[in-house]
């Protein structure tokens, strides 16, 4: 299975977590606020930010990378994938029947 | 080694956490206070929790399942395990001797 | 790719996070505020603390790992690596270029 990782502005944050949920590309979304230090333009840079932990299934993945790309103001935005090397199966299948 | 991502209410994070490191299933759990939006029952729900990283070794790794099981309230919690592909070795070390 | 976990005392995350971007060792530093509890000459402890999410390279990596227990004021610092399974091509060139 897969979580994807993806830092967005602040006041962006409710709008993309909501929307990954309601069109089934995420059966949930973990939001932690965060600080980020970051080089830019060649320069560093710090901004409060949120970071996403979307819980999705192999499946979705693609599609989701794509809605990402299109609700996130930023050209470059952060998103990184991870596999999880196992989950609880009843919330592996949750996880199956929340999404496309 | 691994690293096991839980969900849990708010009000059950210092007790779950305190357990599993008194009961030695993890050397460490680091708490992330989240706000979770998800889908159950088919209505999109938002509620605050909290993420627990647990800091396990693979030994340990079924007991803790079955243990968190047992403390968390939820039917179908959050339990996902994630492996690192290299630890600080003097890190590992600890994490080894603080486990079963 | 590789986004390297590490957790500090409150106090030095600033300047930990700042000095890995400045020098070219992390493209960029996510900051959580978390609260950890552990096992420490076989006593359980709890203090807040801070988590690093740390964006590098696999090429970066260990210079990265050095210089961490350099800054690092504990001994024994969590330094733990997970590779992503993917990463959005235009980010992950970001990261390669914001790192030596």
């Amino acid at each position: 299975m897969t979580t994807v990782y993806v830092t967005v502005p602040t006041d962006h944050a409710d709008d993309i977590a909501t929307t990954l949920v309601e069109e089934r590309l995420a059966a949930c979304v973990n939001r932690f606020p965060i600080t980020s230090t970051y080089r830019w333009e060649d320069e560093v840079h710090t901004d409060d930010e949120v970071a996403l932990l979307v819980k999705t299934t192999d499946k979705a993945y693609r599609e989701l990378e794509e809605r990402v790309l299109d609700l996130h103001p930023h050209d470059v935005p952060c998103i990184e994938r991870f596999n999880e090397s196992h989950v609880l199966e009843a919330f592996a299948d949750w996880r199956e029947e929340a999404t496309t």
